[in-house]
């Protein structure tokens, strides 16, 4: 993290280029249909840029909510003016596929669906996967914010059909804050083209600055960039996903 | 730069407001009439946050242009909806401040103005006291984007009459990338309140934030933070802004 790179050096490029591939091998995307974008700020910076990219000016998001980052979403939402559906489980429940197939049958208008998958303030995991199966049925965008388990809890991108998936460099990958990181189906992320409501958030222009010349639009925390690439090769050593859910949980009970 | 504090330590929020403080020093804010509100991003991320957040729904944005990061303003007032007037510069002359106040006896209806102090492209610095005396008489609120120039060029905030002046980590403070910052009068980071288009970028509940409690409302980049606060140290050694100054002036010519 002391090495001073500029933004643009051959070997920062490459260091970009490394956690992009690393961040989709943890999502389990193998298949070449995924791409990772990388943008600046803390994770809600992040969540904001897909919810203010993602959804177009006519589509309808519904967030499942069971703690307070959940209702961050719908905030963030409504700052927006995008039309939003909210359907609240108490936060001490998971929340239930089936409930969210009732709402959706009861709604034709629904187009993008946002989950927590870890509730950070409770510790509650939501079924994703489960979830992920309605969203294929009903053919709605899928958005799930796994801030406090990506790295920890292992996702699979493809089983749980998750079209946005979200984290952040300081959680359980363990590198130092700067920025938060999206991995995305290519197709959903080529229809959020020309949706973005900010210039700094707009997420395909991210994806597509990455894309052309390997770069960030706007200066990168570099020291931040290089930090998380040994963080990556830590949890390598750690086991991967498996090795480093199982440290913390480790830690949590010596904890107690 | 390699301690690992947590965002509400008690001496890493010590750190946050040392860090302030000695940014409104550099701004000449010895009155008490302005604030300094940092927000996690690039520099871009910090103006977006201005040109956001201060400009009504009803508001008119003139925009002095005369370089890219002029036009990257217009760019983003226009991504938000904001009405903007551009008033167009050749990219090697300086924007004078006898043509912007002849753009303004022609239009009542700008409320806001922005200039860029020193254009990051060519170098041109611009006559931001001059443009602030003719705000001053029309009433418009002013925005200095001084990215490339605050630590390095003094400016003065009362003298220039800025509302907001804008500047990142990583310019002539050469502290490390991940954050920006915006010095800002009171009163109108207070009319401010309420016109945020965005959740991450919202400047007024940023600042209250910091105002409230110390802390950034999401996880800040701790450790380009007490980077910055070494970098602060190094300006002061150095003589301060005019010392800086000359050591960068003294840089360029060496390496011709």
């Amino acid at each position: 993290m002391l090495r001073d790179h500029g933004s643009r050096d051959r070997e920062f490029l490459q260091v970009v280029r490394s956690i992009r591939e690393r961040l989709l091998a943890i999502g389990g995307a193998t298949s070449g249909d995924y791409e990772c974008v990388l943008i600046q700020g803390s994770g809600t910076f992040a969540i904001e840029s897909v919810i203010s990219s993602a959804v177009p000016e006519n589509g309808r998001l519904l967030v499942l909510v069971n703690g307070a980052y959940g209702r961050r979403i719908v905030q963030m939402a409504e700052i927006h003016g995008i039309q939003v559906d909210v359907l609240e489980t108490p936060e001490n429940r998971k929340i239930s596929a089936e409930a969210v197939e009732r709402h959706l049958s009861g709604s034709t208008k629904v187009t993008h669906v946002a989950v927590v998958h870890c509730e950070t303030t409770t510790g509650i995991v939501n079924p994703v996967q489960e979830i992920g199966a309605v969203m294929a049925r009903v053919g709605a965008v899928y958005i799930v914010d796994a801030m406090s388990s990506f790295g920890a809890i292992p996702v699979d991108l493809a089983a749980s059909r998750a079209d946005f998936l979200i984290s952040s460099a300081n959680k359980c990958i363990e590198g130092v804050p700067g920025f938060g990181f999206i991995l995305a189906r290519r197709e959903a992320l080529l229809e959020a083209k020309g949706h973005a409501r900010t210039l700094s958030l707009d997420l395909h222009v991210q994806w597509a600055g990455l894309e052309r010349d390997g770069q960030f639009r706007f200066t990168p925390p570099t020291h931040a960039l290089l930090a998380f690439d040994q963080a990556l090769s830590e949890i390598d050593a750690e086991g991967g996903v498996a090795g480093r859910g199982c440290t913390l949980l480790r830690e949590s009970q010596s904890a107690r």
